[in-house]
């Protein structure tokens, strides 16, 4: 391979030639060899439009001289969309800051915007001299990465719940409601305590599955604002020394013209760098969503639950032999995914909140695996919702007969009766039906309770939902 | 003690004779010697609200007579307010639906109903023959405990939120505010990573903290909105059988009456029953303001460690002695309830979050734990809000000296050299400072990388907060 | 209410005349009115034993006199076992060091012991002068709170895993063991998935669920082992100042004396004062018990589920109505408790965790959240134990009907014919039947896979168990 | 792309041709586009280690020929140790049981069987008639996924424990240990509750930190004994169907004769299938080492903290520029790593603890996201703990001065005195030179509590450690 000298505050150090990373990134590769996990490309994406829309507002007061600034504007979207795996190569686990991360992102525009600049990188004694792009002085100018990692971590926030999340989460309302539609008129046996009650449709049960979703959906629009407001601006602690004054303001508009999303110059930097609360409040709504999912996937695979020793209600999609030593079989595997997904969102918000509430003074050195694991979340919990609509939900189809053979056994039809002859009269009916083996209008003739007409009058299943 | 016979669908028991439970209360304690954990108070005085506007409601459709309607309320003001332990004495691990907490209430308030109406629920001919005021067919009337206990619940939250919680937290903002009203012109080092930093004011840092509770306030505000949807009305499965169809938004008219708060009938009932979200949803809000009150604690008593080995930059209201064998010795020990009950509330979350992904078809029957968890929380919260606001923050005085001692000599003073020589120069000028025990001035003249007035004109510390 | 005036350190205070505490214990009463939570008695408890030990101790080196000694621990005898709720009245939420508790213990003990030894603690001449027993000097001699507090929440561990968790646990075993002889020859069809399997006996499901109590019996045993380090003899820092050099070595032989269980004097006391991991990894042995009893009490559910639209395959004691609603339901109440103790638990596990790694220095000041938490999961999981035990396992019985129809027409018991035809014929076999609603030998025979007599000898249940 | 055809018993379906996988694996790339995290490389070596160990022991039984056993043994070591990430693509988020991941060992390593046997795995009509090795007949021979991939999650637990996590955490003691010798006659202040208090060495507060690794390793060695127990023998229900009676025993002792660990069949096979119970354990320690872990890191962090508006008793290796704005920053980086490490293996806990509880009957389909969470904790612990150990505590070194500076001025050298004077006397000396700014000596004379060859006779911080 290759290698060429970089340098930074501490000294010179070698890269390989053919990365655009610098001095910084190259030691926090070799400081931190700890796990797989790297920091989430939904991160560095956040990164770059910030940085585009901080070089935008550094030309804009004339403190970044035009060609500088819009070499690095450039070098921006030569990165955003590509494959950012290559250059941005740092783990999760390195300074709690994300400084590197920040440095990282920095030194690949400095470097990129100088050979835009048709100067080079590789030259060391051009770089000490003369290097065209600073990746501190010019790329960085007006911020920290105190107030920049902080502003990513938002974006990020608002983009991916904007494009990713809600879509999904819309996809599979919509399949949910469909289902709520096609089943509204199918009476069956309604369950609570795993104990059969009184009827309910199966349209009604999916309708509740579809309400969730909205429900869902709601807190997470309202949760998702407060990430809008954006940190930037406040630099090292807070108080944007080095920064114009309405630096934030500017950036801010710059991002909310970049993308469809509107974001706010937060009123209290002080608050922006070192309370997550907002990631957090995030977190609890995707939590809220993750316990919704796992109780719709529960239901619809219990439902589904047989061939013939289940329940048997539903039919869902065969996607993949189920079984490496019992031929034939299938099982729910999209619900087990989607449940899988929830108990790690579960997880997730754990670790969340837990290292949000370790900020000390002017800073919360948490930041990255508050990134790595929201990011997981959003992602997790998009991915599972498009894939359990697409490849379960859309496909479930009810068993009719089984519906209505559970429908009429059941001894919780005697419900209805109870306005007539009282709670504990009705109880005695369906006692008697259960030990004796026989129907509820059986038992409750048998002890003289109603009349067959006040019976047929009274218990009508089509009436009970 | 004396005893009498009471009697349900199962068969007679004895019940203690001063007590207004019926059978299923009296099964319930016995069946479920679990703990020391009785369902919280504030979740029996919500359940007798409801069942007030029940009561009126029933009445408004001529369902149920003035009579035994005008005793139930009657029985419910009697209650309302009082000493709730003596009658209300269930365990929280009980049934998850929370039935036998309904019926406790049905139990007591027919037996003080019938009471009131010149009856007797002592003699138990009268009782099965002639039950004046009978728990399931008229305090129970048009409701199951499927719909009151998530309506128990969901009424909790919001009461106890308004009532408590925002009071609590306007109390501990106002004097976070005040306090950063008092100390915003100290100017002190600031510190990230637990190292100097650039400078701020002793009042900025009060005022992040304050900025924090105005967060948490308006993310436990939309989260509680959430609440204000009501299952009452769905009954058994969520069809509302055996209730009048608009029986949810009649209750729910009478609840916004009786209290401050807006309550409605939610829309989709087969929702309302199973899921849990916006309980979760309201116990992530709780628990991002635990993240920051752990935050604030923490900064506080390191702010006040010492006295004479710490930071000692500002002093702490001294409660108490320490020590059972430091004598003298003066701890933060409001901080520590605090961040005590930050760990509680987030172990509480988890609680929460879990339990309420556990529901199965019609029913989530984790409702007893989930109302023990959220209550306790905010209760908490409440509770610590109020203490830490009167015993310590009201009370903490800054210590100039301290503060201006270390200001002076903090090293990232650099920083504001940064833009006049550059990144890399500046930090050779720190770590000269460092290496050598000198000032900044003498390393940057010594340096020669600015003039002695060039150094007065930028490192001015006033001007870099 | 009569009053009598307790001084300390910081002054005068006022106390109730009845009560045995003293000025601390007082102001801990007047700073801490946060929530409902007590100091646990079992802490209390342990804490009475401690002091009884430590006073036994201070007398062997001469350093405590027999006359104010033997008061002590006749003190200490007054309250063991008794009400501890009248005298021990401080909240959970504290200060983080339990300071106030072990204080509690101190001021009651040494006011016990002046009116054993004839001396009124009433008189405040007489308190100041010349008080006989003193809680700092004589019933703390040796000691700190910082050593007392980390060995009360050992000891407390210890005894209550051994008298109240282990018992339980073996009582549960044993009933699960009793079902697994009772139901060994029920052959019945096994659910992987939720979908059908291969055979299975109802007796190995229940020898699976005993099996899971044996491991965790051996989990919590040896998990419990680490809290029998007690920190006593490390006093204010882990140093052991103003202690003897052996004292934590007399202290524990007499608390091994004393109790049936061993306690050894922790081999680094720096360790002891500032780690909580001995109870960390307890709280995770008591959550790998909590997931197996979920796992069991929702199976058990499940295979009760019913009467008439579920499983069915066994039945539960009904131990009251179900419903407050529908006439007649019984629901699996017992299991329900105890799935809610598990979140429970799972919650605290969370709490404890997150409250052991916030120690800083020579303390850790979460200590009485974490005691409060794990005597929580202690005591829960003892109780529910014993009443799912004796009001649901023991009174479980089998459907056999059920059992017997369900596994003939499973499906899966095509595997046994996979050896003779192959995993794909295999699959081709139960298709067949489930498409065509035909037995598995009908379908292979068509298929012409096997002889009559070759389907009879390979697919024969009783061979597959 | 080449593609050819595979397939199984849905059917045909095609295959990128450089990829020994087969349909099944396909279908599950397909059916699970869900997140980024893949089935970890641990759980697939450790796949690979259980299927030579099973077709060894099929071969020992004469039930699969020598001829394919061999080449499935030569496959195996194919692909033991090398790359296995280009043919092992499964995502975590696909069946809960893992079964995709065993189809896609047995798939890889049929493939490549049969290519050393010089058959063609790409001609499809070669295959369908006459596959010489078939992945679900011969490779999983006497298996099933519901056996193999709790007996891979087992093994892999074992393994990674005893090659990464142990090694690491001893290296990481070792420097805690070098560091007590080093300082242990630096006498500083200790600190409880963040206030001055007695005397310790900073030697004796690493000796606590190397006794809380102490506690660790031996608490992960016995949660780590329960993971040797293999659920392989069980098949597919636990019922050991399609297997010869001793072929648990068989594969165990293979398995333990391949490594250096000892692996025993499970005794009941019912609860090894159904429950994680090890596994949950395991976690718990782990959770407490994370809990040390983060104690220790915020330790060294504080006490680092400064360099000169800080406590500044140690100095850290300067690994990297610490801030993109502040010039000569240097950050405790390699302890907030460590912080962050922690934080998530909580979060990590409580999703693995959760996960477990989720099983239903036979089966636990929560599989693929315990094994993923437990690998990540082990992973990233035995990684920070090599790392922190190397560029972090080997390097510290002590601010005598400093450390002296403190401890002489600390009021809690008061302590000393109380054996004398009594805790109130000596109260009364600290307040009064605390308040007057003098020293305790002064303070005492000035009290006229002792003489001034008693305070010195007394007041020797060198007797207090």
């Amino acid at each position: 391979m290759k290698m060429r000298l970089e340098h930074d505050s501490i000294g010179d150090i070698e890269v390989v030639d053919d990365k655009y990373w610098g001095a910084q990134t190259q030691r926090s590769l070799m400081n931190f060899p700890i796990g797989t996990e790297k920091m989430p490309k939904e991160i560095i994406n956040a990164f770059l439009l910030l940085k585009k829309a901080c070089a935008i507002a550094n030309m804009s007061y004339g403190k970044l001289d035009e060609l500088r600034g819009n070499a690095i504007t450039t070098a921006c979207n030569d990165f955003l969309g590509g494959d950012l795996v290559e250059h941005f190569p740092l783990a999760v686990w390195q300074t709690g800051s994300g400084t590197q991360s920040n440095m990282n992102t920095n030194e690949v525009l400095a470097n990129r915007a100088t050979e835009i600049l048709n100067g080079s990188f590789r030259n060391k004694a051009q770089i000490i001299k003369n290097r065209l792009v600073h990746p501190n002085d010019h790329v960085n100018m007006s911020q920290s990465s105190n107030d920049t990692f902080p502003s990513a971590l938002h974006i990020m926030c608002v983009l991916e719940i904007s494009s990713q999340l809600l879509p999904a989460l819309a996809k599979l309302q919509g399949a949910l409601e469909r289902k709520a539609a096609e089943f509204k008129d199918l009476i069956k046996s309604g369950r609570t305590h795993l104990q059969d009650a009184t009827p309910i449709t199966l349209g009604q049960e999916f309708s509740g599955y579809a309400s969730m979703l909205e429900h869902a959906k709601q807190q997470i629009i309202v949760a998702t604002e407060f990430c809008s407001e954006l940190a930037i601006g406040g630099t090292a602690v807070g108080t944007g020394i080095n920064a114009p004054k309405d630096f934030g303001e500017r950036v801010c508009a710059e991002l909310t013209a970049m993308t469809e999303c509107t974001f706010k110059s937060a009123p209290n930097k002080f608050h922006s760098l070192t309370s997550k609360d907002a990631v957090v409040f995030l977190s609890g709504a995707l939590k809220a969503l993750a316990a919704n999912l796992m109780k719709i996937a529960n239901d619809i695979r219990w439902l589904a639950s047989g061939p013939r020793c289940g329940l048997g209600e539903i039919n869902l999609p065969a996607n993949e032999p189920g079984s490496s030593i019992m031929p034939g079989k299938v099982n729910p595997t999209q619900c087990e995914s989607v449940t899988m997904v929830a108990v790690q969102v579960m997880g997730n918000d754990c670790t969340v909140g837990f290292a949000a509430s370790q900020g000390n003074f002017e800073l919360n050195v948490f930041m990255p695996v508050i990134a790595y694991n929201i990011t997981q979340s959003i992602r997790l919990l998009s991915d599972s919702m498009v894939s359990f609509s697409t490849r379960c939900v859309e496909g479930i189809t009810a068993n009719e007969k089984k519906l209505q053979a559970y429908m009429e056994q059941s001894l919780m039809l005697v419900t209805a009766l109870s306005p007539l002859v009282g709670y504990e009269n009705a109880a005695k009916v369906a006692k008697k039906a259960f030990a004796e083996g026989i129907s509820l209008k059986e038992a409750a003739l048998d002890l003289h309770l109603c009349s067959p007409e006040e019976f047929e009058k009274y218990v009508v299943p089509a009436n009970m939902i």
